[in-house]
């Protein structure tokens, strides 16, 4: 099943430690595919990662096909997919900079034109909630329904990017960590400057509605 | 038209992952020619940009030859060509170290003998500017001209870099990052350390002047 | 003697550098092998290391085989096998941001869920000891005998970390250097928020005993 | 002339880039060749550095074999050889966070056995002095004469090593380097601990004397 789609998702995991987002076997992307999902296995190395590894589940999180146990994240991934139907893709991270603001449970505030385009203001901050249960799932669709944001980092633990997409997710994840990392340093300066809100409508309404190419790739994008 | 200058910036461009300075497609590298510039396409990632994705424009951003959208950036660009003739090529990044600077509308102070070489002493900050119209160019233009500095940092932006030719930019553009970062940390320890005025104009006139090799490569350059 | 075992050290050693643990030729592995211990060689780079480099000692540190003097870390590993029965491999680093803490003889808290997962706690720091004799070697076994972690910092020094096999032991090197990392940027921010210990028992609990591939490959392992 | 040289000579360079000591085209070593010596040549990328385009002078810096002009820093390299006649190698980089101390005019203080290992204590600092003459030389050996320590860092400007051979002022500056970025990131935690005279003397006794390979490589050399 989904023989195309394990191979996509096989490539963008590579994208994890290319990006510097990942640590060992930390970290897994997900595609919605019909009424399951495809997702990691559980504890295999990025470069040992092939299409036939990936695990396919329902939207419970029982495994429908795959040799290995899914990722020990997949009921976060399933409780997201029930919730938010716009939904294609979850990356799932403990990228450093991210993750160093949410060990301080504190949103990144939007300090960058960059993060105004891509997430249109603050990157918010979920409370705290244990793994292996829906709580963190329940955690993430609290905060990201209806939120401009397609990523948010929970407290003392790591990030979660959703997009249409396994790629917009992955796009979201990797933007989150420059931008997580920017302004980290910018804060060390001592005086950052904030964005005012109407600047910051403004730049994230033309980046969604004007820039990119008009035909084929994502009309979201930058440069 | 343009083909040899549309291979050199495909290959100029990969040095911006290769150094750090870019993150997915944010960042984008211009060549004026004749009466038209060169520049990258929008939304399109540095290792799927080929000589043929490269979009040709006049100097009022009015696309003249490409199959792709320019880049969001290209009247900004184009706002330079026409405002500072002796340009010949212009860097846009968001690297980083020298964005967290921006990010506090703080010029990067000259405490490195490798600064009073290459930018004639600090990098200078311009103030913040929406992105799509003039208003980003004319910050660039206001602050650059007759300045020693080839680099300006944008509030809450980024970093533009311009020189004789694009190739000189992104030098300019990486040693902006380096020298960042460096004044960065140097500034974390606590007692930072001025350079001379006297010292930063001597620096500046033995480097611009007397270096480098005297035939074929241009005469800038330490080491 | 011990064919396999050297092949797969020498690999293991690869990932050292490969993940920014060791400079140079600093840092070391080793692997104990029935009434034995294979270890590096001493002062010869990571890239030099082939598998016949590798030297066999007892577990006094005496050559019992190999060309080349062992690492000036022999008697500390030995000594560690001695008294730990339990441990089959052992790594040493001066990586970075642990060895940073190290050098303010500071614990490093536990404020991810990533390290409540792989340490079970904060990672502990023992106190300073001369290179050697056995003063480093009896200070890890005090400190990591019963212990959770399967790493500790020493102080003014660097990481030693233990495992069932040296592949669980460079894990351990890789997450330690990652969580130091990573609570280093925290507490740069300003308010980091500790985990209850009563999340950090339940959370080392699941991972301990759940999660992973169940057979084959190690049963610790995220994602 | 010294065509063995001038093939170490270009191999060690690219050690500079692949260890993040330098940018662009900054950064340089030589190497003393009976009564001359062979230097980079300036201006030129360590990417397209040959063995031919290394640039021979005598010990006043007059050129005596080479196409290109030598670097900017040839009479720094001269002067250190002409009033050290033990050095054979000299390596000069701005490495970034050596350069971060020098801009603090500051002095690395000895809080790492390895420092105390490679450096036998702090890693001096010399006081600021302008390019292009021979201030520089006069300033490293008023400060390395005598010296335990083969680095230095110069105020405002980065760091010159020395050694032996080339490759051993390469090891140095590598370490200087690694060392500089770990002794900062244990600043920045607040209670850094310092280690005694005594302890410093007897690691570097010990590492001087006792550790490495016997034969062939050099006596210098940890793990």
């Amino acid at each position: 099943m989904y023989e195309d789609l394990r191979a996509d998702l096989t490539r963008l995991h590579l994208e994890l430690p290319k990006n510097g987002l990942v640590t060992w076997t930390s970290g897994n992307i997900s595609a919605r595919a019909r009424e399951h999902m495809v997702i990691k296995p559980s504890g295999v190395t990025f470069e040992d990662l092939t299409p036939e590894s990936m695990v396919v589940t329902d939207l419970e999180a029982n495994v429908v096909e795959g040799k290995f146990s899914p990722s020990s994240d997949t009921a976060t991934h399933a409780y997201i997919y029930r919730h938010l139907p716009e939904v294609g893709g979850i990356v799932h991270t403990h990228s450093p900079y991210a993750t160093a603001w949410a060990a301080n449970a504190r949103e990144i505030p939007c300090v960058l034109t960059a993060m105004a385009d891509e997430f249109g203001g603050p990157i918010p901050c979920g409370g705290f909630a244990l793994i292996g249960g829906e709580e963190i799932g329940a955690e993430v669709v609290r905060v990201l329904r209806g939120h401009r944001s397609p990523a948010i980092i929970l407290q003392n633990h790591g990030v979660f990017t959703v997009g249409p997409t396994p790629k917009a997710a992955l796009k979201a994840a990797v933007m989150c960590e420059d931008v997580a990392r920017t302004v980290f340093l910018a804060f060390q300066l001592g005086a950052v400057q904030l964005i005012a809100q109407e600047h910051i409508d403004r730049l994230y309404d033309r980046y969604t509605n004007v820039y990119g190419q008009r035909s084929g790739t994502p009309a979201k994008g930058p440069a």
